[in-house]
């Protein structure tokens, strides 16, 4: 068995919606799709258009007739929804949905997530057969996703879960940042040079400036390319005034 | 001004794209559409019929010739780009790029996130232009989004980020960052001022070298004063070589 979980779409309506589902779920490297019920028959040929390089998805989807045999051999099966339901469920982010997909996953449970036909979403039959229900925070007054993005969101959670935990951001991972000696080289660089020119002036100011300048130079998150440049800028500007 | 990010379609192919972004924008509470050079013109009538209830995030768009006039009154862009790029620049994830969105934001500053064209992605000048990329970490053999996926991840991140707990206090808190006209004016002066003096040498390496100096300002945390010293050494070495 693959350590992902089962998408499974309940009642699809139109094949496009299937095929851009299959897409968004390869887009998070899941590739495990259940199709229960889809209103055109199966294997559908706009699917398999719109899916275009996510064909092989669609190829080993598995097809149900109900969605208590898609979810059979299932230990967690969440239900997304969008309308609030009146039904005793815990509701779960879609971050932590997956969060404990992941967990339960890892201890060799198999866990579904399903998705509702489009417009009308999953019936209540549906999500009273899910152990939990999972809802998108959107904005209450414009909440309506379609099917792929909602695929899409639980398929970017899965893979944020999965992610080691560390490195939000990986502020410009193997970059070569000059170190202190580099950045004391260039800061004396311009200072000379703008001495020369006639930069520190009035001389009253001049030691005030010239912190002011090296602050200005350690506060930078200069690469040991960048300090080339700036050497480099600073040389060109003396030679253009050496030729006269 | 609304506490919410603008984001930013650059040069847009499709009609239907544009209004599903639309879509995706509203989903998470976002009405700030600025819409670069759109290929079919402003307005565009297949963006509408595909927007639907979303159609009034289409009637506030704002319309420019150049992303640069887009993001002028910006102090922090974000660039979402899938390939891997040959420029040094912090990325981010969605996560890290919304939360910081959203710290920025609360202090008064405008964000900006750009989003590229359908196929081709932003080019290398919209993203030296960036403070920082963004990146969704997707499968690596199946790595591409299309324009409403991707504005859709971040809009759902936004929504995540305002709803977790507030930021601690920030280094430099009250600083005055330099926005984004600022830096393409420094930019612009040092580009001159160098080309003058016969920096940009040899001739075929010239555009390179120009986008490699204008990414270096962009990816400095410069303020206003920083961008007058910057200035004025500048004017202060061309005033020592016409002294002669």
């Amino acid at each position: 068995m693959k350590n992902i979980p089962d998408f499974v779409l309940v009642r699809p309506q139109m094949g496009e919606n299937i095929g851009a589902a299959a897409r968004a779920m390869l887009n998070f490297g899941l590739d495990r799709m259940s199709v229960v019920a889809p209103r055109d028959g199966w294997p559908n040929e706009r699917a398999v258009a719109m899916a275009s390089g996510a064909g092989r998805v669609l190829d080993g989807a598995r097809l149900s007739a109900t969605t208590a045999e898609a979810v059979a051999d299932c230990a967690m099966v969440f239900a997304t929804t969008a309308r609030d339901r009146d039904l005793t469920k815990p509701v779960y982010s879609p971050e932590a949905a997956m969060i404990e997909a992941r967990d339960r996953i890892a201890r060799g449970e198999r866990v579904a997530i399903l998705f509702g036909p489009e417009r009308t979403g999953l019936e209540n039959d549906d999500v009273a057969r899910a152990n939990a229900i999972v809802s998108v925070p959107t904005n209450p007054d414009f909440p309506s996703l379609n099917l792929a993005q909602c695929v899409l969101l639980m398929g970017y959670e899965w893979r944020r879960a999965i992610a080691a935990p560390a490195a939000q951001t990986m502020e410009m991972a193997g970059t070569d940042f000059a170190n202190h000696a580099e950045l004391e080289a260039l800061a004396a660089h311009y200072e000379e040079r703008l001495d020369t020119a006639g930069f520190f002036f009035p001389e009253g100011k001049a030691p005030a400036m010239k912190r002011h300048l090296r602050n200005l130079w350690s506060r930078m998150p200069l690469t040991r390319a960048d300090v080339q440049t700036f050497h480099g800028m600073m040389r060109q500007m003396v030679r253009w005034k050496e030729r006269g």
